[in-house]
């Protein structure tokens, strides 16, 4: 650990010819070509960098930290700046560096019977995914950005998706890591086991830290067979609760067969139907709430076929559902899916709103909409909530946006105002069922503070602790996740 | 954090009878009422102690813990005591407390919506799974032990089983956890969610820690439904080459309602049928390697069998199977599972074996066992290798018995004799195939040096800072997973 005396920053900003002559990769400092690095996509978050390193090996990673631990210059990793809450952008101060790993491309090892596949940081899931595919396998991590994100940052912010209900998160797809720590040395993590108690569980310490502990430089991943077939059905329900005894019927009838089931309320189809006219209504009447699911056999079309309709005469039978359309061909599939995956866009194009992105244990997922619509609803009349996610996982997308007529841009600022009161009624009825303010998103500096206002003090001193001994210069990314001081 | 001046360990044995008036729960004194709690059920090791405390309550735990940190007395937290490597037994200084969570019994919550059940950390795995099963749930967590072993046990060792190639391990089981820290507060982590991207996972820091991180009090668990249908099949096989084609075949055509694959070499059912004579072998004509296959199938018995059926002639036709059965009756189900569960007793009535319990790439099993077999045989002429396990997960139990004609006590000596050099080719061949020396086991005493002679400093100096960070004054189960200093 560092002492007292080497802990204290140098005040003159070093010179970053020193660092070009540490590794081979590029380095970028001229102000127009940092420019898209201290951005995030979303664009709210903007900071200042000395230089952007894109190394192309993990040794060159290396060699960049143990520059930037001598000079005192903050790491902030970045993979394909996709990430919702600013993780990757750096600060103002200006002593940052943007170490990016989108050159790290290896696919090293692919294993189909180990099932498991060894890819470096800067890979794209999609990537990933068609290195899985070409060897006849699955990676089943799935996201709308996977052209852009990469792995290193899915397994930095444990990303989510839609497949988490059979797969679970990208943490839970993770075997092994390779890592350069705080202090520019390389952990060689990278193992294909599904087995290994010796010691501390340092990998799932990394995965989800969000670069503030390490750079994740490589990673061994879990695969699994493909499925035989892939159907997807949609069922109108009264309630979330009516979908969650749905939830339950299907778990039952299809076990771990059940790949995905997504939640959206009406206005969530209202909106992708009028913004996207191409697209159509599923069912002639129209119903509160629509659940999407999906079954991956691994038996045959036929039999997911039979196992949905089954599934779906109980569900009429039950009462649970209102109506129910199973699809009879990739097309169909495809065309329900949309209708899931162009909500945000939808939600986009109608104006500003105010995002969460908040899980509660499953069988709170009812009771909580009901609770928090009522309570927003009171307090600002007009609002409305585009309720949609992730049912199975209990992790909703619980979006507000403005009033039907004050959706334009003279009310924006208005509108955007209230945040700070919707956050807080939103993310209060959260913690009152005892559920997470960042079920996927990760805190970055998003919801940063937000959290720690939420969370023990005891919980904060464990995560201090071990931040203090991971990164005992501070130098990881500091800012995001824990508050500074 | 504790200075350096507190941290010089007072010499005086402080007074039981303070510790007394901290707590309601038990509190044992007299050396006869402590010896069992002093020796693992292996009889390997042994230790001594001030007291056994048992306390009632979470609060009571971390009022023992405070007092344990005030007066620098080791904790050595206990479950059911029926660890594999020493992790539960204390030291020889004489400056340990034996903390037994065995009267924290409480079952908190059963949630079958969510899925989760939430239990104090003295409940036994029986006790567990007993609750989820009158819930109409399944807990999956699997064990020979289950009637002993507590689930804090369980998870402070990250336990495997039999049922790991579905469900993981006990770490992909918890959702969450409460813990009393090392100073003696309570972190209140229990969360019942499947996706919580607020921070560091601390979950999983305590998960496999071995008690020497902090004291695990209770857990929030994941459920699943029941299965419509359990059948259980084995297939005789030439070698593990050829298991791993028929498990190849059989993941690809059951999917994940495949929940067991077990192998056996022929040894091992020779020794199960000839000291369990009630026990037959499941094949008219020896193979030497057999495997053990188990479906869980959410649909019906009868689609179970025809999987199963179908699965079986595939494997026939690809010449990777010599003989198959499939059992058509919980009789016979139950008796192909005794073949394998009878293994270890059958070995230790054959006499003291050297046990290992490694993990390699499934890819790698064919050869490691090839690998090893060779070298052993060579170096130590007429041993004989007892080669079972969990091939699904990569696992073996690859045991060492001594030449069938030295299987008496008065060779015994001789043969222990030879543990150190029969580890060290073991290992060493695991270590070539980037395997781990402890796959379910954990280290304790048993494999913490051997383990550390492995892995890279790099690694030793994280799980150093980590246990430094949450354990700064070395009181949490000391010697155990690290070496000390």
């Amino acid at each position: 650990m560092a002492s007292a005396e080497s802990r204290a920053a140098p005040t003159a900003l070093p010179d970053t010819a020193s660092l070009r002559q540490r590794f081979r990769g590029r380095l970028l400092t001229e102000p127009a070509d940092l420019e898209p690095f201290l951005v995030d996509w979303r664009r709210r978050y903007f900071g200042r960098a000395i230089a952007v390193a894109m190394p192309d090996s993990t040794d060159e990673v290396a060699a960049v930290v143990r520059w930037c631990a001598e000079h005192r210059v903050a790491v902030v990793p970045q993979g394909g700046n996709t990430g919702m809450s600013g993780a990757a952008t750096p600060d103002d101060s200006g002593r940052s560096l943007v170490l990016s790993l989108a050159r790290l491309k290896g696919v090293r090892a692919v294993d189909t019977v180990n099932n498991s596949i060894t890819v470096e940081a800067g890979c794209t899931l999609a990537e990933v995914r068609a290195a899985a595919g070409s060897a006849g396998r699955l990676f089943p991590l799935s996201l709308p950005s996977e052209g852009s994100c990469t792995i290193g940052g899915n397994l930095a912010t444990n990303a989510g998706g839609v497949a988490v209900l059979r797969y679970g998160n990208a943490r839970e797809l993770c075997l092994g890591l390779e890592v350069v720590t705080a202090d520019g040395e390389i952990w060689h993590g990278l193992r294909g086991l599904r087995k290994d108690n010796t010691g501390y569980d340092l990998r799932d310490l990394f995965v989800g830290s969000e670069g503030t502990l390490g750079v994740i430089t490589a990673a061994t991943l879990k695969l699994y067979p493909q499925p035989a077939a892939q159907i997807t059905a949609m069922a109108a329900v009264d309630d979330p609760h009516a979908a969650l005894r749905l939830l339950e019927l299907a778990q039952s009838a299809v076990g771990s067969s059940l790949t995905a089931f997504e939640l959206m309320s009406d206005l969530c189809i209202e909106l992708v139907t009028k913004h996207f006219p191409d697209h159509r209504r599923p069912f002639a009447q129209p119903a509160p709430y629509y659940v999407l699911l999906e079954i991956s056999d691994s038996e045959s079309e036929q039999h997911a076929n039979a196992t949905f309709e089954a599934l779906m005469e109980r569900a009429h039978e039950a009462g649970v559902a209102r109506d129910t359309v199973v699809a009879t061909s990739g097309a169909q599939s495809r065309a329900l899916w949309a209708l899931r995956e162009l909500v945000s866009e939808a939600q986009a194009l109608t104006g500003k709103n105010i995002k969460h992105d908040i899980s509660v244990p499953i069988s709170s997922i009812g009771d909580f909409v009901e609770r928090t619509n009522a309570q927003l609803e009171q307090r600002f009349p007009g609002i409305r909530m585009v309720v949609f996610g992730h049912l199975g996982d209990g992790n909703l997308h619980y979006n507000v946006s403005p009033p039907a007529d004050r959706c334009d841009r003279e009310h924006e600022a208005e509108f955007l105002g209230l945040q700070p009161a919707i956050n807080r009624v939103t993310h209060d009825a959260v913690v009152a069922f005892e559920g997470s303010i960042s079920a996927e998103h990760g805190l970055g500096q998003l919801r940063r503070d937000e959290s720690a206002r939420y969370k023990s003090q005891v919980e904060m001193a464990l995560m201090r602790r071990v931040k203090q001994a991971l990164d005992p210069l501070g130098i990881m990314n500091p800012g995001k996740v824990l508050p500074p001081g």
